[in-house]
C-alpha cells in the first residue's frame, strides 16, 4: 500500500516528520532537527564541512540504484571528504527536493540508505529542509572533527614521498558499464557502483601516520592525484604493475573487451583514499604502496602520461 | 559580451575557478575552497548549522529578481537561521547546480550578492560544489558561533512572558504581491521581496538578554510562532494594535485592496525576528512587544484565532 502515498499527500511538515522520524541523536549532537539549526559539539575548536548537490539523472538513476542504495551514497561521498582531511564524521545536515507524485516508500528507503551509512561511522543527521522539486535533488553536508590532528590537505606532497592508496578502486566503474550495456550482474561490481564502501578509519589513520597529503578518489585516481600534484606542485611516478587489479575486475574487462586497468587508474565514485607518506612511513596493510612523488608536474604510469578520464560537468 | 558567455563555455574546473576567484577567507577560514573539504574555526566548542534547497521557478524567478538579489536571499535566509538560535555567522557552502546555457553572467552575479551578504554579517564562503542541473538550484549551508551563549531554541517560552518582534515584517508579501500583479514599483516593497534585511545583530542581542524561544519569521508570523507556541506548549496572545503596520504598506494595501495587516501576520520571507523574553526584560527600541505568552496552545491576535498562511510545500 505504501507504493501509492506520495509526498504530496503527506505534505511538507508530514513529510518533515517522517525523515525525521527515526533519526537519533549523535555523539556530538546537541540540538537536533526541528528547530532554526542544529548544534553540533565541535571538540577539536575547529569544524570539517564538506557539502555535495546530488541530482537525479545526473548523478543516480532509480532504475539502476534503489533509494536506500542512494541514501548511502550520497551520504558516503560526504563522509569520504571528511576522512581524506583526517577527520572524523559527526553530523549531516540533509536538504530534499522532491517531485509531488513521488512515493513516500522512496524517502523512507533514501532516509533508511543515510541512516545507516551515518551509523557505519558514527554520525547523525542534524538538520535539513524539504522542498518541492521537479527532479530529485539532495544538498548534503557533512561535519567532521579533527580530534587534535592537524588537517591532511592537497597540498603537503613533497618530492622522495610514497604515494598509497586504501580501498578498491575501478570497482564502481566496472559496475557502471555493466549496468550501461543493461546487465544487472555481476552484483559485486554492480553493488559497488550503487553503495561505495569508502575505507573511512584509513583517513584518521592516516593522518596520525603522518599523511602530508590525502585525498578521496571520487574522480578517478589519475584525476584525483593530478589535483595533488597541482596543489603540492610536485608529479606523482605511478608504478602500473603495483595497482592492483582484481580477478573481478578483469573477468568482467574481458567479457566487456575493456582493459580493467582503465576502470583502475580513471573510474571514480569508489570513494578510496589516495595520500602520500613520508618516505620510510611502516605502512599498514591497507595502505598499498603504488608510487613515488618526485620534482615536476601531473602524473605518470610506467613513466607515461594518461588521459585523466573522470567526469567533468559540463562537458557532456 | 559577458552574456554570451555560458557556464558549458567554462566547464566545471572554470566554473569553480570563476566562483571561488573573489572569495576571501573569514576570521575564523582556516582552509577555504579547494580542498575535499572546508576547516573552519569553531572557538565556542560548538558549532551551529543549517541548509537549505532553492530552486528556480519554486524558490526565485529569474524575471523578478536579479542575480545578485537572489545570492543575497539565498544567504541571508540560511544566516538568519544562525542568527535565531543567538549565534553569530561564520561559514557559508554553496552547492551550486546550473543549466549548462546559463550566463557566465548570472553566475558572476549571483557570487556577488553571496559575497555581499556574507560581509554584511563578517562570514566566508567557505567551500561548495558545481553541478550541472536542469534548474538553477542552490544547496546553501550556514556554519555560526554562538560566542559562549546558549542556543535560543523554539521550546523555552514561558507562561507570562513578553512576545515581541524585530525587523520588517509584511514588506516582502507585499512586493509579492506587487510584483504578482505585474508592477514593478514602489521598490521598497519590491526590493523588499528581492532582498530581505534581516535584523541580524538582534539575534546574539536576545539572547544576551535573556530571550527564552526565538526564531526567524520566514513563513509568516503566526506561521512561526505557531512552531514556539507547539515546541514550547504554550499559547501566544497577540495584540494587533501593538503589531505595526508601516504606512508604505497601507498604501500598497489601500491601491492592491488588501489588508496590509494580512501581510504583516502572514507573510513570509522577511526574515524578521520572533522571540519571547522574561516579563521585566528591559527591550532595546529594535525590539516592538506585541502580546504575552501564556497557558494554551496556537496563537491568537485580539482574542481570535488567525488562519496561518504561509506557503507548505506540497500543498500547491
Amino acid at each position: 500500500m505504501g507504493a501509492e502515498i506520495t509526498v504530496s499527500d503527506a505534505g511538507e511538515f508530514g513529510l518533515i516528520g517522517r525523515v525525521t522520524a527515526e533519526l537519533t541523536p549523535g555523539e556530538t549532537t546537541l540540538l537536533g532537527p526541528g528547530d532554526d539549526a542544529a548544534v553540533v559539539r565541535a571538540p577539536d575548536g575547529r569544524i570539517v564541512a564538506t557539502t555535495d548537490l546530488l541530482i537525479e539523472h545526473r548523478h543516480f538513476r532509480r532504475d539502476w540504484s534503489s533509494a536506500v542504495d542512494v541514501g548511502h551514497k550520497a551520504a558516503a561521498r560526504n563522509f569520504a571528504d571528511i576522512v581524506a582531511m583526517g577527520a572524523v564524521p559527526t553530523s549531516l545536515l540533509v536538504g530534499f527536493g522532491a517531485p509531488a507524485d513521488l512515493e513516500l516508500d522512496w524517502v523512507d528507503g533514501l532516509m533508511a540508505g543515510i541512516r545507516e551509512e551515518c551509523a557505519e561511522v558514527g554520525a547523525a543527521v542534524v538538520g535539513g529542509d524539504v522542498v518541492e522539486a521537479d527532479a530529485i535533488t539532495l544538498g548534503v553536508t557533512a561535519l567532521g572533527d579533527l580530534q587534535g590532528r592537524e588537517p591532511v590537505t592537497l597540498s603537503g606532497a613533497r618530492p622522495g614521498e610514497v604515494v598509497a592508496i586504501a580501498g578498491r578502486l575501478g570497482w564502481a566503474a566496472a559496475g557502471f558499464a555493466v549496468l550501461g550495456r543493461g546487465f544487472r550482474s555481476p552484483v559485486q561490481v554492480v553493488n559497488a557502483h550503487r553503495r561505495p564502501e569508502p575505507p573511512y578509519a584509513m583517513g584518521p589513520r592516516a593522518a596520525e601516520l603522518g599523511a602530508t597529503a590525502m585525498t578521496d578518489v571520487s574522480d578517478g585516481l589519475i584525476a584525483d592525484l593530478t589535483h595533488i600534484a597541482a596543489a603540492s606542485d610536485v608529479r606523482m611516478d605511478l608504478v602500473g604493475g603495483r595497482v592492483p587489479v582484481p580477478t573481478k575486475l578483469r573477468e568482467v574487462g574481458a567479457a566487456l573487451n575493456t582493459d580493467p586497468l582503465v576502470w583502475v587508474l580513471t573510474g571514480g565514485d569508489d570513494y578510496a583514499l589516495a595520500a602520500t607518506f613520508p618516505e620510510r612511513t611502516a605502512l599498514p596493510p591497507e595502505w598499498t604502496p603504488i608510487g613515488a612523488v618526485v620534482t615536476g608536474s601531473g602524473v605518470r604510469v610506467d613513466g607515461r602520461s594518461w588521459p585523466v578520464g573522470g567526469h567533468e560537468h559540463f562537458r557532456g
